[in-house]
């Protein structure tokens, strides 16, 4: 086998690895990944995964790093293709909100990462940090974007903004596990239109 | 023991194995709570603490119960010491921040719960939902008197204004975790102003 395809397979095995322990950790939490559950669940020894991920720290940052990715992809991404401005804003909001559904279990894992590593210094909360960091600046850009656009006014106060926008989707999440999504998603959607109608030029 | 003595000597113990049910619950979830480490921690037989609850779910819901009654103590009672309308809705919105603040755990009781249950049709779900409307419930009444005393639109829409008062906490439960609570507070109580301001008389 050349170096590139054993380098692929490599590749390919480590994705593998990741999709099982994602499920995982969807359903039990990072805490609750055990590298010989996971090995298990895969069909290779717990080497075999150890190989691929030195530790279950770097296991779970890896997951944490790749359930971003999913995020961004899902929420993001599609955003991206609509115009600056309330357009794209928009977009992100129902995607978001579409991601937190609970028919897709993968809403569920930053929050449950949060209640775990919250009051536990150490990697896995500075990348959650970080990573929550990041989201809340991609927000303000797209918020950024919509002041510039004049679609929302010169005076607002961005970082605020995006904490009011933040909170919806987390009681989207709360509610459509207790009342159903379509309930939650349309009271989140008229919650966002006051809010930015509150932010509008007058 | 005259019946009385024991009777009240048996609440007792039962008040004392709940409390430790509550902290348990409050680190490790409900469904973290087995019988045999409660019944360790409060140096008791497994079948004395079978006495007071038949059974895991017994428990589970006594909890459940009990929780919301120590919430209910924390936020809605010192509300009610001030008048009605919007001087008592932002007691409501400030204990409930503090009900939410990381010091104290049982903040993440509830959260917590949800997420366990709300995909598990059972007892402890049909118990969340009814203590989850029951505050809805309270807090759209808390609103109507704001209403009543021309502190808010009469065109307010009630059961909106209360999801979108009840996200709030929620996102200053997250992000005390994550940037600290004074920081989670400040931000909160900002948003909750502006709600209330959108909601305000002409």
């Amino acid at each position: 086998m050349s170096v590139a395809a054993a380098t692929s397979k490599g590749a390919a095995t480590r994705e593998t690895i990741l999709d099982h322990a994602y499920a995982i950790a969807c359903s039990a939490g990072l805490e609750g990944l055990s590298i010989g559950a996971l090995a298990h669940a895969v069909g290779m020894s717990k080497s075999g995964v150890f190989a691929h991920f030195g530790s279950r720290e770097d296991l779970q940052l890896a997951v944490l790093e790749d359930a971003a990715q999913r995020f961004v992809a899902h929420v993001f991404h599609p955003a991206l293709r609509q115009p600056r401005g309330l357009a794209r804003l928009r977009t992100i909001i129902e995607q978001w909100f579409d991601w937190v559904r609970h028919e897709d279990d993968g809403g569920c894992l930053f929050l449950a990462a949060v209640s775990e590593y919250d009051d536990r210094p150490g990697p896995q909360r500075d990348q959650l940090l970080q990573q929550d960091r990041q989201w809340r600046q991609a927000l303000a850009h797209a918020v950024s974007l919509a002041i510039d656009a004049g679609e929302l006014r010169a005076d607002t106060d961005v970082e605020q903004l995006v904490f009011e926008i933040y909170a919806l989707p987390l009681l989207v999440h709360h509610d459509a596990g207790l009342y159903g999504f379509d309930v939650a998603q349309a009271r989140g959607l008229r919650a966002y239109e006051r809010l930015i109608h509150t932010s509008a030029p007058h």
